[in-house]
């Protein structure tokens, strides 16, 4: 029985980023035993911790499994192995003891030196290029022949650290949401994040759902556009239909938007506007012939900023914009979100979830939806940095709005 | 058989306000039968129709329930009756056969005359003074020898009719509500309807729970009150509590409202503002020493508005305002609603359900809720023109706040 | 102005199925004029009424309006008129005044003869062939030189009544939905209504999302189909993929089912299920390679009940069997609906509202989720037999299977 | 400035249980510094670690903030210091500086012994008596003269430790709810949890809302109670007037609950059920003169399980039993709740919340309600043992009376 048992060491905010707790918390969940070897703590608050760790298990299987969730953590062998490679036998298909993925920086030890695997995302695999380049992929990617990570050895994962003393929203607020936090003040805090990291010229990636149309946001979700706040917009059919036909007809699932009344035959509207964008075969056309002059969509075009319409099953038409493949939509949503600073999700679940699918660890998050559930459901998906507010985004959108233009002006003000 | 049939008659709006499919309705889910005898529909828009109907049933217990339920939907027998009525034999019992009100507005034809029912709410049941005048009373105010409405016969329902061709929120949207509606839209509508109703000095009450001052909004119904636009606050300890916490310490639930940052202790703050209502003696006596100068309750004492705090077994305190009797609460909460035409529910199921129980169908009800379910079951207690709007309030109070400002001064320059 | 006005009538159950109350609605909502012309109502319950309105208005735009929607509602022009039509004149784009459908039975008016709509759904357009038969189409199938219904004249929609006195569950429930209902009754009702169904052969299919499988209902959905009381299921990648899991590994989001105890790597079982599904081939392979043995799929494949995964953005994988192309998946859904009878909606929203754009008015509908919101949404969608349930569908559906062996049982008994 | 730091130790599982990481966390939060000055990890699980820290602040104030929250979290200073009193000067009034408790269990040093606070509950103050017992009394409680404890130093605060490898629920979720959990093994989990607790004789206590009755689970209700499964019922108004309804005619919210028809006049049956009560004289009174014979008020009375039914200003009647004084309820919730070992919190946010403030942490909690962000609130309350089930009652507690039926029956088998 002595022989179930190995060495690993972890290094890091092991205290206040909760990473010695977690391992901790993983042993004994797994019912365990481990012995602390040594331990030393950053003396300064900003010092970083060490920590040698002797961790004991009934058998071999426990052992292993042990290892695999202390791995996970950021812990380390002592020994520095190797990490093992094995060449997909069919395209689409993994070898059974693939490596799947966290959505955290990862390195892997190859040839003798540590690699960064690029483009993290969570549960995928981890393909190694004749040129020892490491990168993220998803099964449908994999192609006879490649050769994907297998095992746990020699893999590195660095989790991310609860950010400290910072300004942002992410500072502001913990991780959990509820709707009993004070609304204005939440959106100066973003607006505030927003500006800072458009400051910085950091990339922003707006994911939005058509309550934002219905709600009333559009011509708010218009201005950021405008103002150069959104590098990328994800969404779906829904949101480009609404958005026409309010551009077109004024109308929101049939209420004429300004003051109110009941449109006649409310429903077709929605039937013409997808008309509309069929006759005049896409919507960049339909700004091309003066068509469509404003609206989201429309100011995505004028401002080239790309945007990307995955399909769905509900979808009315859809329109010739929307990529009917989601496999491709996948990939399309994945090269806006490249190098992205900071995600928006504005009350859409579907398309916010297949974000969060895509995301790293290290992105800013804002989710915000009038449910609470939902919410919690993609703050789940797990980067460091998110933050949920359980609000209307009809009436919150044009608050952080108008307090990011107050900082425009302010800002010229200055320069 | 055919003894069991009864004819009645029914006058009105029988269809577009479906008084007319209601009692079919009724009759057909109680499995009874029945001919139309009569039917003459107004021949324009705006007249009334009269219809004169032969309920049939298979024996006299249901031709007895066929009748009850249709008479409250409106329907008279042909024959007028006199109302009967009980002495109650103890105080607070019933007799058996009482007749429970509706929350419409009611008759009953006594010593050959039609009566108004004074106060009419839900649930209730009707006494009639010596001097002949009929109130609806709570089965808690009954004292020994009052007369009781019993039975169903001499009894008028006057149904509310749908609105038509109006101006206000009340016709803008239909009964049931969404968080899928123009949230900026809505607010304004609100406004206006509470301008207008101002205009013609209409009471307007408010009943508002905590969340209202965590979401931010507090200012916002301060100004409200400030600028007359509230005529009573029906509410609880914990809104009071919460509101002298952000009126001495600029906190709430712990958070610097100001700059969003952690207050120390901060459920101390909490228990401190009870402290000082407890060492000051009251809000009042605050205000007075001037220790309490600004916030919601503030502004109730220094406008001479009347609030209720209903007490609720969650209290914290509860502090020394609070009617801790509830039956007493009530009856306080009651006067406060005397004459009132419009009620905003802001935010709290208990208060509003408990004024909801309260209000005849005549009063302009809105609830404001972020949880679709609860708007839903305010809206159940059935005024006619009540509406609901799912929103977040900590963004959607300042909204309606802000365009009644612009309404104020517009009506300022007009005069 | 005297000119602007047209005759029309209108028969049937106009009062109790509020068919009249919907005109005269309408006729107001829109500040048109009416006046009744003639009205006979059904003598007895069950009598079909008739009316003759005259609809007045301003001016010739209005009264277009006021017509469409009344024709909507049933009505009907004095004079017979043909149905008109016109080419399409590209692929895929109808002319610019196309008739969009609701989801009502619906019959037009052409060569002298009334012609039934095939294919009902809402927001469609009706393509009328060479050999006479009428169509209801998507835009997206629409080729040029298709004939397809313009303008609204020659089109009679008949109004679904209101079910009367029946048995089943949507007697039982009025269409609104709350938690406030008695959950094992219902569950009864819905057991009887789906018995009842099958005993006449009818189509019942079920429409179910990943949120089964977590819940703990997987068994029972298996059981349900195993016996004999699905004809078809409609989901996506994630159900499939979380009953693999839970069939090969017996654990559900990491968690193993029998015993709640955490599995180990939790995440990468998902992981493994889908790379497995690949190894295979496909679903239908791992039944026939006996790796698949048990679980919802397994029934389906084994019990030869169609089954159809609709490929979402957030998919991972997704897995051979999904149909990725949306619009290819929408086709699927619909083969499958096709004559279906009744239609359960569990827990999924996305799926739930695709499948509820593609029914006619006349299939029973009942959507079960734990959302209220979501369950009103669905309920929106306007069939007239839908009844909502706000439940857990872990706890719920058990009960609907226990009670439907129980039928099963005492009808064996009795045969 | 360098003097404003003082050395602070703390003992037990520092790591595991999250204490240190709280620390750290808290003392950054605040901006304020420290160092690691000894720090002994439990060499193996189970042991206890033991920390010694310089805190280190910017000035006086600060770092009397800095100690306050790190004795909140189970730190002491290294020097033992006395507990500082101070006496009521008035009834009702804290002196300014008082200590305001945490839920956790507290001792104060006091005549250089550690003494126990009796009654612990959160947001509350600690008296003295010249007996030297210590006891948590509210703010109410307090007469002029009685010595409370002001400032924070001599108190020890004993956090919570995570429980380990347990068998119970406890360890089986997080403490965060979702629905998408698998129902049938949380109930089978659950009803372990209650029988263990019963077989050690500990105390049960149900807090429960009317959605159960309404929902069709008041016989389960009932069924736990004559089994002996709950020492005390605390609810309010509703439930007992519901209750009574069920049990006199049979429906619920006017359906017959037994098949599932229409109650005639359904809403006076409530209002019956409540005028029966008033007749009767309480609901004790109903249960001698055989009017009410069974239901969930019918087995506690003739059970002897005490109830209490705290009045809201929502109540219909209120019935004579209904404590109208909300502190008076109060006292009397407490006194029921008096040594409980577990809570189970039944579709109530009003009363489960009273009851949450009056608990220690080391109850056990089961909330369960359909709507998450209840459960999340409730769950916020903040004892240790706490879990969350987000589930439709009606459903779910049926469930787990009938797996402590077979836990019963498997159990008498075995004696």
């Amino acid at each position: 029985m002595e022989k179930y048992e190995q060495e690993i060491e972890v290094k890091g905010h092991l205290i206040d980023s909760m990473i010695l707790t977690r391992i901790f918390d993983k042993i004994m969940d797994l019912s365990g035993d481990f012995r602390v070897l040594e331990f030393v703590v950053g003396k300064r608050k900003g010092d970083p911790s060490y920590a040698r760790l002797l961790i004991r298990s009934k058998n071999k299987m426990q052992l292993k499994e042990l290892l695999e969730v202390v791995y996970r953590e950021g812990a380390q062998p002592l020994s520095l192995k190797e990490v093992q490679l094995k060449k997909v036998a069919r395209n689409m298909v993994m070898p059974d003891n693939f490596y799947s993925t966290t959505n955290n920086p990862t390195q892997i030890y190859f040839d003798n030196t540590w690699i960064n695997v690029e483009n993290m995302m969570m549960d995928k695999c981890i393909t190694v290029s004749p040129l020892k380049t490491a990168t993220c992929k998803t099964i449908r990617e994999l192609r006879k022949g490649d050769r994907i990570v297998v095992g746990e050895q020699g893999i590195r994962i660095i989790p991310q650290e609860r950010p400290r003393e910072g300004v942002d929203i992410f500072q502001f607020m913990s991780s959990t949401s509820s709707s009993e936090r004070p609304t204005q003040q939440i959106g100066r805090k973003i607006a505030n994040d927003i500006f800072r990291t458009r400051k910085v010229n950091g990339k922003i990636i707006v994911v939005a759902g058509p309550v934002l149309v219905h709600s009333g946001a559009s011509e708010a979700l218009a201005k950021l556009i405008r103002n150069g706040y959104v590098q990328g917009l994800l969404t779906g059919n829904a949101l480009a239909v609404h958005d026409v036909e309010n551009a077109l007809m004024g109308t929101s699932l049939g209420m004429h938007v300004e003051d109110g009344t009941l449109a006649v035959r409310g429903h077709r509207n929605h039937m013409q506007a997808i008309n509309e964008i069929f006759k005049a075969g896409s919507l960049k056309e339909m700004v091309q012939k003066r068509i469509l002059n404003k609206g989201i969509l429309y100011e995505c075009i004028t401002n080239d900023i790309p945007f990307v319409l995955a399909g769905s099953v509900r979808d009315d038409g859809p329109i010739p914009d929307v990529v009917t493949d989601v496999v491709e939509a996948q990939q399309k949503y994945k090269q806006v979100l490249e190098n992205a600073k900071m995600v928006l999700m504005l009350s859409t679940m579907l398309h916010s979830i297949a974000v969060g699918n895509m995301l790293p660890s290290t992105v800013k998050v804002v989710a915000i939806d009038i449910s609470q559930p939902v919410v919690t459901k993609l703050l789940d998906r797990g980067t460091t940095q998110a933050t949920g507010v359980v609000t209307d985004i009809g009436a919150f959108l044009p608050l952080v709005v108008e307090h990011l233009e107050l900082l425009g002006v302010s800002n010229r003000n200055k320069n």
